[in-house]
């Protein structure tokens, strides 16, 4: 067994990168995650929206490793980092030491300050956020048609999404086509097309990190399939009666939260410096500073462009930086010298606008309409590991697409709050 | 809009049966049923065995009624029948009037008395009990991977599934297979294939409604694939420790319940008798007693054979009576002679041990080995709703069958009580 031991923290798109680009490197892997799967994220949206089904994005992590015996896959959750003593600590107080870490830990959604309208404002980052959130929009159909009072009625049929990146439209342009292409038919009491679907944006356009002229395109998009789109407006306050944007208050029953990101707390673990996000500040070499042999990768880090612009945080991004820090361990183990600082490829950015519209925006090359959809749509497929998942997901969509019909509409696990 | 209207409490095969063969009669239907969606509950234990996904198997109830303007389908409770006002009442107090009431509300799992069983010992009715199991069965491993003690691994990696009917049945096969088939490779400080399965049944044999014959050849099948089987053996005991079987202690973390079935309350309803099972009774045309404008049926219903035997608890049954009741509900209304009494035609019972053995008993036909796992395959697929859902599961199976690899292995939503 080889001496060198790496442990990564996070088995995301930028972990699962490094441990791949590891094999056969004279190393031992452990692997810890709290949870038992790696989460295709691009595509929650997708789950919390009913076109796909959980296990279709989501697979066991140790799965990936079945033929890699230097890889231990643990499912545990990291509470602390002593760098000094190369040694992480798990919850219930077992430490683990290591050679070289690696924190791949990521990010999950932030109120600003206002944790307390997590309960009414769900956002999206694991599986569960997606069920909960899939569950309390079917559920608010289902309540208004039983609902005799007409303004309850029409709060229970206005979905809020707050923040208009990629997730907030997409999210939007979904459920804006489910109330009107897939439910109406099956309603009796209440006309789910005549439903309310409100983006709201504190920035002055959508999609701000596109193109100005693909970001007007999709708000048009948006409006074309039923979403009211506000943009320069701030929610002030979120309840279960609705949200307060400046001055006004609108009711509404379901509130999706897609507005910010906080990172994993691996800076505290470490003491050192964070943006305002959360996300460590790293060296040149995705290094905690000062740490050589700590690093730190993915959304809970802040890394800069050459031109001081930070790489944002999506999936190619966490992949590179996997691939990057492989480079240099692979390096320093065979004594050869250690790349040069990481440098962020940005292959483009993808927006899909409900089921035939999308923009790409390459740098080089930008796309819009049902060929963007198209091409957005092979990516993804391409990207799904494993073939049984590309094909079945292939299989929904493509059911989705000729009938009509979404496949997974399940309202379960019961919850307190909104029922009854 | 027709005058008749016939109110159908439980979207289960029993009341969708009912509703499709009311198609094109004068009524109109609301079917109410606290869940949105029918579950397919003979494939159940196949997603608490991480073989199907939730949305495989389950399907929202309205969607079958698109076409069927009709028809009207409440997420509601029913908790209450009051027959002389031909009314039902919801949870909430809103009250639905009826011409002809059917009650199709199912069963639960039963614990003999002993209810404070339940949270160490999940039943199998709901998509919440099914990934509940498949959390804890997955978890149970994942734990062991950490444990250092002995005594406590050995614990986690011994699987105890109380009752040998054909849900016991197929849990203990498919849980020996997941442990000495698909997960060996995949852990590095546990040997999965040395996990105890054990299956316990209070009865002389397993499978007690099949042929004697048949219910041999399943017993020594479960052995083969690794199933502890005893029988003659009461559990007595059920904690988070363990199981008690007489005098005996076994330590097992992970218990599953399938050994007794609870009627819904529907004789409750009604105030009318029912048998220990909690079943209503009910004369030779499934009527409550005395009531003309009442049906129960299915599980919830003790109805019996001509030889005085009960009709058993299976789809077919529930299938039966409800086409049976469109039948009477079409004469009544068109003033022809409501048919006679209702018979039950068996067609046959179908069990499977694991992935390559199964036992068929048509009566005039006994089936078992690969030859009767392939007819059973073959049915179920038949007999699932919607080409998709065919065409998928189908898939499901295929990937299974050629890669030995299980698709929905996620543990989610997490529980307090077996964490830490």
């Amino acid at each position: 067994m080889a001496d060198h031991h790496v442990v990564i923290v996070g088995g995301g798109f930028g972990g699962l990168q490094l441990a791949n680009d590891l094999k056969g490197a004279p190393v031992r892997i452990t692997l810890i995650d709290r949870r038992n799967h790696h989460l295709f994220q691009p595509l929650l949206y997708q789950v919390a929206t009913t076109l796909l089904a959980t296990s279709e994005i989501a697979w066991p992590i140790r799965s990936f490793f079945r033929d890699r015996p230097e890889v231990t896959t643990l499912l545990a959750e990291v509470v602390g980092v002593d760098s000094g003593q190369h040694r992480v600590t798990l919850k219930g107080g077992e430490t683990i030491d290591y050679d070289t870490l690696v924190l791949a830990t990521g990010a999950t959604h932030a109120y600003f300050g206002h944790d307390e309208w997590e309960p009414v404002a769900p956002g999206l980052k694991t599986l569960e956020d997606a069920t909960t959130i899939r569950r309390r929009v079917l559920l608010a159909f289902e309540q208004a048609e039983l609902e005799k009072d007409s303004a309850a009625r029409d709060a229970l049929l206005t979905f809020t999404i707050v923040g208009a990146g990629p997730t907030g439209v997409e999210l939007a342009g979904i459920i804006a086509e489910l109330a009107r292409t897939t439910l109406p038919k099956e309603f009796r009491n209440i006309d789910t097309s005549k439903a309310r679907i409100i983006l709201v944006e504190a920035g002055p356009r959508i999609l701000a990190s596109f193109d100005k002229e693909l970001s007007a395109y999709a708000h048009k998009a948006l409006e074309t399939v039923g979403v009211e789109v506000h943009t320069g407006e701030s929610v002030t306050l979120c309840t279960a009666e609705g949200v307060t944007m400046g001055d006004k208050f609108l009711p509404t029953r379901t509130i999706v939260w897609a507005a910010g990101v906080q990172a994993s707390p691996a800076a505290a673990w470490l003491g050192i410096a964070a943006d305002r996000n959360g996300r460590a500040i790293v060296d040149k070499e995705l290094r905690a500073p000062g740490e050589n042999d700590v690093y730190i990768i993915g959304d809970t880090a802040a890394v800069m462009r050459e031109d001081g612009s930070p790489v944002p945080g999506i999936a190619p991004a966490a992949k590179q930086q996997g691939a990057y820090v492989a480079k240099r361990i692979r390096a320093k183990l065979s004594g050869r010298a250690e790349p040069g600082p990481f440098v962020y490829h940005h292959q483009g950015s993808l927006a899909t606008i409900g089921k035939s519209a999308a923009i790409i925006d390459f740098g080089w090359l930008k796309l819009k309409g049902w060929i963007a959809w198209w091409v957005w749509g092979l990516a993804h497929i391409y990207f799904l590991i494993g073939t049984r998942w590309r094909f079945a997901v292939a299989w929904s969509w493509l059911w989705i697409y000729v009938s009509r019909q979404h496949s997974a509409r399940l309202i379960t696990q019961r919850e307190t709050m909104r029922e009854e």
